[in-house]
């Protein structure tokens, strides 16, 4: 809603159409109030907001909004957590947390790096021991969803850790993490993660670059364009489980500038990754030796580059064998991709944050963040400087430029700061402007079919608040981008949420873009994490494949097979093997069988539990108090919890979801006797 | 909303008179469109309404809950985050989530038991070693917001850990955890929480009896009636900073019974404290062995028992130095209980949950759940019993009952699976159905003023979604209950919600009481947690003293006081002392100062790290990859990070808030030479 729009709307405050429309409100409000209609009628609406003191356009924006009780969503959010490490499901338009999806820091609600010991090794193995302790938190930024032909199919979440370079799945049957990966050679990730359109490989390259070739990762600060390196990897999929294949996929060597974020070539240029980088400069600061800080040092040059990639041709090169193993990973290296001609540079406006594919594959666009224009590259002059080397340069480390005015199609001025660009599926763009802190919606060129106004034009400016990062339109990565709902993922609320303390909620807002103009429809407080970038897939792309139980009851979370420690209730038991004490436990409303669990001190005690419900929602956790052990087991589920009875005590063991009537009443006993 | 009331709203669905409402709607809602009007008008609305399929309620309730963008709500729930181990606040009535505070479980996000040293040290603290591992979870279950006068006054907030008999303070100036208490002598606690009218003490009774007479805390449940004990806890508050003092602290031994849920008495029952119990059939399970599971051997009698307990008598006792010391606790026992007349019982129907005591203080409702009525007693006829010692016996360990008919004031037919029962400010009680899924709205006694109705009287029913435990209403456990809002805390939502997989959200319903009819209005999924209780607080009573920075640069977060090691930017500074190096830190946006720390391998390395900023909600965060450390600073916050560098490497550390145009950049190099 721009300025003026707004002010038009003012000045019907005081005109007879709006006495009028208050009187016959106001009487129909009576009849309304009176007779109650079933269906939505002026009169009783009018009373209720005027009675809250909503405006015109408020009232709407609630209408349009609200999903009553009982209803469902149209789509679904997944947001990034941020440093929470973990993954958000919000229902829009509601814009309604329904999940937290637990991915790279445990989650006792639902046992998760507690009690269970899949979700224990799953963590474990998740964190290189040659680099890390088990890590114990992430930072979630860039989520990509599983894609079929373009689109997102539903199947599979993937989400990176920028703070450690790893990635992990999440199966979107049940909604768990099934697998973090530690990937080699790179310190850390960023915003550089994408599936091909078809999840032959999902892609993530490095932020910051680190000395990867030295045996202890060590080197000095002067040697940083000699020594430190970035990252480019292809991991491979595998199409029926979502897992990393590691001898399938393979890695770029990049130079030592800061890779940021990417995105594939799709349509017009499948078989293209771009990435765009930041401080080619090469700056590491050292302000106590007098050096000029980071924020400064990486701003100095004009231009970065935009990395074009041809990961189509990087397959062969590698299948011929043209690689060097390094920690377990195919490595092209940089002078090898020079030589085989699959990395072109690009020069584009300084510290770009965001390169986005239009739906139709045609258009490149990136936004350098302190430059108020968009710059928009298409493929087809892309290819054409490729082929006819049109060459403007070489960077440090010999990789070719190509000249900066014969891949650029078009610049659009949308105002400052711009970071990340979205689409819709009537030829639309929509940028985020972090220092204007507005959202600026633009149309693209001629091939993307505008449905309104000339190619390449500046339409309409909303307003956020405040801050905004990315934004992130339904489908908008996809070659099925659609025209309904923008979500800017706003950085600060500062005083626009109820106050609740020095640690302020992020901000998102809903914005109705099916319209002319956009129209900002509601505010959503994020308090539980700092997302970067989400995605939102409609719900009917998920519906059919969403389990609500585990279809056979003793399921593996893991392996989605039938697990070997399962039990029924029949077969419930105690085996005391000596110093192992496997308990084959039965859980369902509202007792465990078995209830009473006697062993000595110093023991290990398996708990193998299984949820022998099969009504959706029958969940029921395990917790045993001085533990430590939480354990949650869905309908059907089958996991083990291990304890070492180290503790002596009698220790009253329960059910830690109101599962029933009884649910207080669901407690056992867990004796362990002095040794 | 009754099923006639629903029916009675149909039937118009066929009438003239909602014809005539339609067709002005749609010619008023033309001229809205067109025109815009700066305030509701029914037309619009009615279109907007038609459009998105509303019904006239459902348009109603989307109304009566919108908070628009930008505008703050009502009230803050707060509601315990069970076995996730945190709290959450929520706005009423949009049922956003505003924040989730860290209490018993690390948080990446806020750095809550990552990095920051506080964060670590009070994890520790709240980890009796004798008892526990340092645990890293809990299951909290009811909140109980600081009181004066019987009202809350929003300076502090308790919240109990049920797996671990355990107590958290948080302060409501940051909103941040202070305190984490492991109280002696309980194993587990459940509902037994509550602030005295004046927070004198805050209560906390045990759940699950245990053997805490025994030096190794074992016991053989055939000892089950001789050793097994619960406790009633009284912990004194520091009015000051909120904190425990033990020392000034008591409890008082009970039988082994399951305590369960308990309530300050106020005004005219000012001085007592009310806790109900279950399994005074003392069963202990063991279905392996041909006994019967809890859930069955728990409810063999028809009656448990109320406890009524003189805490003010209790005070003098402790006073006169009639105790033992035990784990560094007070313990006033059984037998001087009883002796002194402190401890009662009255007969309550079998297995009740919730035991709440009316605005007035006269009247102490209670509700077996397996029985359709609420039984209500008297504070008036519970002190003439006791004056009267009008008994109807003594329990196995000699404590009096009073009698059934002397002490029930009134019982009231509400339905099916009673659990919990809350209040408003006219005279109504609402009691949670879990077996009927709905909540029953009744009236008080004569003394409550009812405003509408007989006493005694049920008045209205709503069917819920589903299986409700706890219901909170806006300062429903206080004298200053208002008449505004309900919120049902259902544990199952089945398929009510957008499917995210086998683990279900819970159901929070918003329900409008201000009406004779109750209202349902919205639907909140929680999928984060699984709450059990929670407190509703009028905003007016926090905003004035919540703090939107820390109110000076430099300050703890634990103390609220200046940091010994806080710095200044001019001051930043590495101090390299052997085998420690001391980093005093300058974070702003948008570079560290130092943004360069070389350490050798093997030094142990403290950043002490203070946000100079003081601009609200200019947070910035230190990670370190490979470090498992992120902490979070708010403005003015200071905080010490210590890590051993024990991995070699060029590490670049980095801010994990975005916080500005440059927050990419906002990086700097932790150098760990092999050494």
């Amino acid at each position: 809603m721009t300025e003026e729009a707004v002010e038009g709307r003012r000045k019907w405050l005081s005109t007879p159409v709006l006495i009028l429309a208050v009187i016959v409100g106001l009487v129909l409000g009576v009849v309304g109030a009176r007779f109650g209609f079933g269906v939505a009628t002026g009169g009783n609406l009018a009373a209720v907001a005027s009675e809250r003191g909503l405006s015109g356009e408020q009232a709407e924006a609630a209408l349009a909004t609200f999903v009553p009780p009982g209803e469902h969503d149209e789509y679904l959010l997944f947001a990034s957590g941020g440093h929470s490490g973990q993954m958000h499901v919000i229902g829009v338009p509601s814009m309604r947390l329904l999940k937290t999806i637990p991915v790279f820091a445990p989650d006792a609600w639902s046992g998760y790096g507690f009690g269970a010991d899949w979700t224990m090794e799953l963590l474990e193995h998740g964190s290189d021991p040659a680099k890390n302790d088990p890590l114990l938190w992430g930072d979630t930024h860039h989520p990509a969803l599983s894609e079929t032909d373009g689109d997102y199919d539903g199947r599979f979440l993937y989400i990176n850790d920028r703070a450690n370079g790893r990635i992990a799945l999440v199966d979107l049957r049940d909604f768990k993490t099934r697998e973090i990966y530690d990937i080699p050679n790179l310190q850390t990730s960023h915003g550089g993660v994408f599936a091909t359109p078809n999840t032959e490989y999902v892609h993530i390259s490095a932020k910051t670059p680190s000395p990867l070739w030295e045996p202890d990762g060590f080197a000095e600060l002067d040697e940083y364009e000699e020594k430190f390196r970035g990252m480019s990897t292809f991991l491979s999929v595998d199409q029926d489980t979502g897992h990393f294949i590691a001898d399938e996929s393979f890695q770029i060597e990049l130079p030592p500038y800061n890779q940021d974020l990417a995105d594939a070539g799709k349509l017009a240029s499948d078989g293209y990754a771009f990435i765009n980088s930041y401080n080619t400069e090469m700056a590491t600061g050292g302000i106590l030796e007098g050096e000029p800080p980071l924020e400064t040092g990486a701003v100095a040059a004009d231009f970065d580059y935009l990395h074009i990639i041809d990961w189509h041709k990087a397959e062969q090169v590698v299948a011929e064998g043209k690689y060097v193993e390094h920690n377990g990973m195919r490595v092209i290296t940089l002078d090898t991709a020079i030589e085989e001609g699959l990395l072109h540079f690009a020069p584009e406006p300084r510290n770009p944050h965001g390169v986005d594919i239009s739906p139709d594959g045609n258009y490149i666009v990136v936004s350098g963040k302190l430059d108020p224009n968009t710059t928009i590259y298409s493929i087809e002059r892309i290819e054409r400087a490729i082929a006819e080397q049109d060459f403007e340069g070489h960077d440090p480390f010999g990789v070719p430029i190509l000249t900066f005015d014969s891949v650029v199609e078009a610049q659009v001025e949308v105002g400052g700061g711009p970071l990340h660009t979205q689409f819709d599926g009537d030829g639309h763009a929509y940028t985020s402007l972090f220092v204007e802190s507005a959202v600026a919606k633009w149309t693209l060129g001629p091939e993307a079919g505008v449905s309104e106004g000339d190619a390449w034009e500046l339409l309409d400016k909303i307003p956020v608040h405040y801050n905004i990062g990315h934004l992130a339109t339904s489908h908008g990565d996809t070659v099925g981008a659609t025209r309904d709902w923008l979500v800017a993922m706003n950085k600060w609320s500062v005083d626009r949420h109820t106050p609740v303390g020095t640690l302020h909620p992020q901000n998102f807002q809903l914005i109705d873009v099916s319209g002319d103009e956009m129209r900002l429809v509601r505010d959503m407080p994020i308090g539980f994490g700092e997302p970067h970038y989400a995605q939102m897939i409609s719900v009917d792309v998920l519906e059919n494949q969403v389990w609500a139980t585990y279809p056979e009851v003793g399921m593996d979370t893991l392996t989605k097979e039938l697990s070997p420690v399962a039990t029924t209730y029949e077969d419930a038991r105690i085996e005391d093997n000596g110093d192992v004490v496997d308990v084959y436990m039965a859980v369902l409303r509202s007792h465990f069988k078995p209830d009473v669990v006697r062993v000595r001190e110093g023991q290990t005690v398996n708990f193998h539990l299984t949820n022998i419900e099969t009504a959706q929602d029958a969940t029921h956790g395990f917790a045993i108090p001085g533990y430590n052990a939480q354990a949650s087991l869905d309908p059907g589920e089958t996991l083990t919890v291990t304890i070492d009875a180290d503790r002596t005590g009698s220790w009253g063991f329960y059910c830690t979801e109101f599962c029933s009537a009884l649910h207080l009443e669901m407690q056992g006993w867990l004796l362990v006797e002095p040794g």
